[in-house]
């Protein structure tokens, strides 16, 4: 009889885990609220209309069709029993010899949840079309708004966080308003829009190096953005935020200030640090459980070298999943010492783009900013898109986008007039009846 | 004092209008409820998962940017009075000397909107993506479901309406379960699916010429999609729908069996025919408004030549958008006779996709059908395609399905789980439960 393995979510932890073991004779589920991969360091690139989700999503089971060793499910896991090792979906109970939890993160609001309405994060493909959604409406509705403060509140973007997210974010969004569309709109100067971007901490980027977070800074302003460090975001509601003691009114606010884990994982009654992710052990097993394994996002996981937790980013997830697939290789193949491997996390580098062939990059000891930092950026994405397919639309998104500044996934979609706010003016349509008069 | 001029539809017909009235000295306002312009003939490989709505959806301020007596207003239309000549938005009332309508049309369900929520039909983005998502659904729900009926009743096909969209429809249908999908399950064989074509009349493709609905109706057959001619669909329900005296379980039913005038139109308090269309006179305007022209899906033109009304194509809406813009130029500019020009319907020729490198396609008087029938129809929509940046991605796309079968588009957005069905067995989960034993 194979070993069961049962791995719960299929972004970069749990694909490198399932990849891993493809040469195992084991029984693999991988169950997925979604029924595709998603490469989270481009999602900010849909927010903000370069890509279609198409482009960024490859579906799992296409990824995965040539390993037969793995079943993929798309489920909702209703619940985990790590005593009697089973796993509760709609379906049915599923018992398991390995559990691989990856199952990520959602966006923090740190007890202020009633900010979400307002300021939606950006985690998933529904949090990139909506933000899209309400980017591209922002602009719509400042092109009727007669009354200037309302309209100056329409054309202006807070982006609460400065890590990878906010930077990326708020540069690309400087962009569309300053580049893409200045000739579209006839009543409005698009270029007039303003972008805050607020950062709690004293330098952007904070965890990568500090030369990197200045450079972020000093193209980021060069472009427009308003940066806001030491600053931290008190107040959100529908027509503005208060920044420390300032009121800024700004109908469009992006939240990307933390995560936290998924409620899944609190329900396994183990130990969560205070960003809700898993104090798992070196082997990267729940303590006690070593059949159960966290990775990802959703681990707090302890580098064996330096002591420090596993930065939430891809590469930590990619390690991770493959530690995993070869710790359950090992035992089952009953190869190896018997003692388990630990977890180092190996720095590979860091990244953000800022703007049009803008980025910084990291790799090694060498640091790349502005065009070759956007070159190399693009080449370690690229490298890392699992789909050939998706390569080349991008690919060439890209270089559409840097000669023209075109961006060409501009849909507002879904029902486009049940979630318009009230446009206070009558601007366009009051000004020409007057005309007529 | 510029003329004001309204458009209201951004489709095939409104954009026209527009761009016939590129250099002539109006104002010109389009309107539209959307921010995109759709290529309509392409939605079905949308909703097969082929494209992404990106690919067929041009922003409508980008492909208007350099035309600069246009505004674009993102609105929806509240009423029209055409006595007062005026259009009421939510953001006020605005008057015109010039109005066209080109509103298009929505699924007919003849007195049957129950039907609806179980057989979408395929009109606009949203329809697309649902059906999408329902198609996709089916397969995932099927991998899992124990009981052999209702499997079956997931893996059945009902698209009702042998026009274009219903062959297209089901040929694409069938290609995703016989050619993308068969690797990628591992419970289920997607192969054994069933698509069934219904059609009323006792031919497919009624508006072409004969040879070419009997060559569809032979490719179909030959992959395997079941075609019922002379048949009527009398029921339809979550579980199935009755096709004559005969019950069929199909959890998935597709509505392509007509369409019917938007509920704007009905407002005028003008003629209407019986599928909810303006009856316009042979200028295209109202009668007794000679102002107000009805275009495009929306009007029952009656081609002035062979007194027939002319088909609901892109060619007729295309054809009648130039024609207003033309009265109009005339007009404004006092040039010409004095007397307006009236419609006649050029019939470029007619054509439909059935599956891989397979189409039926009219020219003039020259019909060709398989490989040649496909290539000719690709060319004809890469040359209507609004965006060059769509063409190229939408080539791509093309020659790579022709060569994999791939479908990259699969994805499965909004809430998946707030709209599953009830799977009925726990096939896979209970089936190992029992291995273990």
């Amino acid at each position: 009889m194979r070993p069961e393995v049962i791995v719960i979510g299929g972004g970069f932890g749990g694909i490198n885990v399932v990849k891993g073991l493809k040469d195992v004779p084991v029984n693999i589920t991988l169950a997925d609220r979604h029924n595709y991969h998603l490469f989270q360091p481009l999602l900010y690139q849909v927010a903000t209309a370069e890509l279609a989700p198409e482009d960024i999503a490859a579906p799992l089971r296409g990824v995965l069709k040539r390993q037969k060793n793995v079943t993929v499910a798309m489920a909702e896991i209703l619940g985990i029993d790590l005593k009697r090792k089973t796993v509760h979906v709609r379906m049915g109970e599923r018992g398991y010899d390995y559990l691989v939890l990856a199952t990520g993160v959602r966006p923090a609001y740190y007890g202020h949840d009633d900010y979400k309405a307002f300021a939606p994060g950006l985690k998933d493909l529904n949090d990139a079309v909506e933000i899209r959604r309400r980017i591209l409406i922002a602009f719509e509705e400042a092109e009727f708004e007669a009354d200037e403060l309302s309209r100056q509140g329409k054309l202006t973007f807070v982006v609460v966080g400065g890590g990878p997210t906010g930077v990326e974010l708020s540069g690309a969004i400087m962009e569309t308003a300053a580049r893409t569309l200045p000739k579209e709109f006839r009543h409005i100067d698009t270029r007039t829009a303003r972008v805050i971007l607020v950062q709690g901490g004293d330098r952007l980027l904070a965890g990568m190096p500090a030369v990197m977070g200045e450079r972020a800074q000093r193209d980021l302003q060069a472009m427009g953005v308003e940066i806001r460090l030491n600053s931290l975001v008190t107040e959100v509601d529908e027509h503005g935020v208060k920044i420390g003691d300032e009121r800024v009114a700004a109908e469009n606010v992006i939240w990307a200030a933390g995560v936290h884990g998924q409620p899944l994982v609190e329900t396994l009654g183990t130990e969560l640090d205070r960003l809700g992710r898993v104090k798992v052990g070196p082997d990267l097993s729940i303590p006690g459980h070593p059949e159960a394994f966290v990775i990802g996002d959703a681990a707090q996981a302890i580098d064996a070298n330096t002591g420090q937790p596993t930065p939430g980013v891809a590469q930590g997830a990619i390690q991770m999943g493959r530690l995993v697939a070869e710790i359950i290789q090992r035992e089952v193949e009953g190869s190896g010492t018997g003692e388990r491997p630990v977890f180092y996390y190996k720095d590979k580098g860091s990244m953000a783009t800022i703007g049009r062939g803008k980025a910084v990059t990291t790799i090694g000891s060498r640091t790349l900013s502005g065009f070759l930092g956007w070159l190399a950026w693009g080449a370690v994405h690229m490298f890392f898109l699992v789909n050939f397919r998706s390569r080349v639309s991008v690919i060439l998104e890209w270089f559409w986008n840097y000669l023209s500044g075109e961006r060409r996934s501009r849909l507002i979609q879904g029902e486009p007039h049940g979630h318009v706010k009230e446009v206070r003016g009558i601007r366009m349509f009051e000004e020409r009846l007057q005309d007529e008069v």
